[in-house]
């Protein structure tokens, strides 16, 4: 990452110059959906931004386990957050760590020793996946919130099968080719569902020694139903959906021990040389910085008006807070309400440099909740419309392609998918690392 | 990698078992161009195959550079090799590391411990970049020969304008605003002309504080010469088509000194933070593992007819050899001589199994060097027919999407292309690490 401390003087954090001209200074943490929505929202207001993330990209993340499973290429679900506000003067990136808040001098602080005056501040930081107090499982079960998590995930699916092919030892053979995903979200689901997919469709004539046709996945659950999220009659479609794909579903089964080719839930051991973790998230650190009222999970617990208790001058949106939605429940940490969040932000601060009173407080408008399993497998809950099968399989799809940015990618996806379910051809079954041993000094 | 030589009893290497039915016994080390069209040249021919590659993916070398300039995602220009021979079921693809060859035994040893014995080897294992006795400056200039050098001199290019937009003092934003390419040969040429267009097209609109068209980019050459295996006049347009890109183009300078932010050539030093090494190649250890004659840069001298002196069932092609052409100088190390070396070795085979003479010996027929320089322009040397300019850069492009594998991967291509040449856009602008904190413990 950018260290250009050794630039700067020692003693008090240096400010970093904000071409503000004497405008009202936003700075924006977080480049996700929320963040990005925000600075759509301010868009002809008087004020200037700095939005600021340690990624130099945006990323579309519902479908971020294709990345993982070999369906998309990283930068067809990708895009430099620059080149995404490059039409507005006002508005500059900065790639960069934040590492706290200092709210009382109102600035935002960087690993860098650097730090950034702000107005108004937004934390949209987002979550990374949460162990329950097993942090050292992550090394054996990653999770999927980056670039980097998807292709580590899909390194290791595709290592499993090579390796399966060339071991002899039946046993070893069998936790090859056994994959276990903790979890039956959204994201679980689709992740079980398409490794499915791969191992009974995809590979198959591509291997001599193996029938990858054996291979088992495993999609475990604490709780007692699959897509909890969604009606329980979808839910109960999805898990014979994933059942009729070869997927074993193994439900109210908290896991309790993971190691690097081991599973224990329910008392049972699997061994498994792949598992990978889609059951919890955890908040960023946005409310220790503040020392903000968070739940269990990390999440800041804010105002009705998205801003933090006693600090009116911050929101918090998205991934990183928890507010009650209309029907008492807690706004789901999905795209659309991160969205929505930063566009009632947006309008709060636009009304707040009118003089206006605030609008009314911020309000979740649940669109509906979408989940695919696999080919032309899909549920839909639009709460009062419910879908299952072909047809909601293809509103996902034109969902998806439809928020995606560009014309660009929107075309590679289709391409891609195009391959995928006629030709059964997975285009991004690579096996890469990224770190090279040239890599030891990078430019800054 | 994987090694599941744990699951082997100590002592000997043990054999790997062969599916070779009583067939004559082929391995192949390597699936670049001259290892795949080796095995499609056997094709019919009633020989098992096994070939074998430490990457899972057949690379399109002649567009890396693209990679590496954010211009393509890397799962267009590389295909799994199984599914690239997945039609074939004589041949069973390994995803192993070979460390040695036992020719008397006639095994190709793997890292793992096992040995695979062969009837027929052929060794197709390519070259690495060499640094003439210089190792220690692989560190401060990576070259470009795999997916992981690509995605690596992408991030440090990316990184160099993102940290150029954060430091104030003048003469660090300086460094950080320039790139040095040592060697100018086509890779050179070909980064060299994309990185001035990156920096004076595709980014100026992104960045805030600096002007990225202020940016340096050096190419050196040890040489008298650009692309010096082109004819002296198209040598010539390509210098003055890099000068008009930007680029200063120094020759008759070899590089003294590499460190992480300094390059000196001819007496003089460049303070630069991006140093791309494109100058020289060396074989990989195949001479070695065979004791065979080499060359300085450690390519066997293989007979007539591409067999390893002595070992007549020892082919080796591609770039780990050196043999001369028809016109006394040797055969250059580009894809279509190795594609043509594969074919014949396979023509050789099947003579062999047949029990007819030797064919003649390999004649290599030089179709052409294709280089381009930027958007429009390009170099073409035919021999007798020269071209330059845009119609050049037009047939460059045919040519490369003719020769890439798969509708989908052709449509992909000129997705992107149209993109960067219409609308200044380049899609893979991501900085991303491979090697996450949860990969400690890959799955073999």
């Amino acid at each position: 990452m950018i260290s250009p401390a050794d630039d700067l003087p020692a003693g008090d954090r240096p400010a970093v110059a904000a071409r503000s001209e004497g405008r009202h200074r936003v700075v924006i943490v977080g480049g996700g959906f929320g963040g990005l929505e925000a600075v759509t929202g301010l868009a002809g207001t008087p004020v200037s931004i700095t939005l600021i993330d340690r990624r130099n990209h945006h990323l579309f993340q519902p479908l971020l386990y294709q990345v993982a499973t070999a369906s998309l290429a990283p930068s067809e679900i990708a895009w430099p957050i620059r080149y995404l506000v490059r039409g507005r003067p006002e508005v500059t990136t900065m790639l960069a760590n934040v590492v706290g808040v200092d709210a009382n001098a109102r600035r935002v602080l960087l690993d860098d020793g650097r730090a950034l005056p702000y107005d108004t501040l937004i934390l949209a930081t987002g979550a990374r996946h949460a162990y329950f107090g097993h942090d050292e499982w992550e090394t054996f079960a990653p999770g999927l919130k980056t670039l980097e998590d998807a292709t580590t995930v899909r390194r290791r699916i595709l290592l499993a099968f090579e390796a399966a092919e060339s071991v002899t030892d039946p046993r070893r053979r069998a936790a090859l080719l056994t994959f276990v995903i903790i979890g039956a979200g959204p994201t679980g689901v689709e992740l079980a569902g398409t490794i499915a997919e791969l191992a009974r469709v995809t590979l198959p004539p591509d291997f001599r020694n193996i029938d990858t046709r054996t291979a088992r996945v495993i999609l475990i659950e604490a709780g007692p139903r699959v897509l909890a999220g969604f009606a329980e009659n979808l839910s109960a479609y999805a898990h014979r959906s994933l059942e009729r794909l070869g997927v074993e579903v193994e439900l109210n089964q908290p896991v309790s021990e993971c190691s690097s080719d081991r599973v224990v839930f329910g008392g049972r051991g699997v061994e498994a040389r792949t598992i990978i973790w889609a059951a919890g998230v955890r908040a960023s650190p946005a409310a220790e910085w503040l020392g903000a009222p968070a739940d269990r999970a990390g999440r800041i617990m804010v105002l009705p008006d998205l801003t933090v208790p006693g600090r009116p001058e911050i929101f918090a949106i998205g991934d990183t807070v928890t507010i009650a939605g209309p029907d008492g429940h807690p706004v789901p940490g999905i795209a659309p309400a991160a969205k929505q969040q930063g566009r009632y932000v947006a309008r709060v601060i636009k009304s707040r440099l009118r003089g206006d009173t605030t609008p009314h407080p911020f309000r979740y408008r649940h669109a509906g909740s979408l989940a695919t399993i696999g080919k032309r497998l899909a549920v839909i809950d639009f709460g009062r419309f419910k879908l299952r099968g072909a047809l909601a399989w293809w509103i996902w799809g034109f969902a998806h392609i439809y928020f995606l940015i560009g014309l660009r990618n929107r075309l590679s996806v289709v391409l891609n998918w195009l391959w995928i379910h006629t030709r059964d051809q997975r285009s991004a079954r690579l096996i890469t690392r990224g770190q090279q041993s040239a890599d030891r000094s990078p430019p800054e």
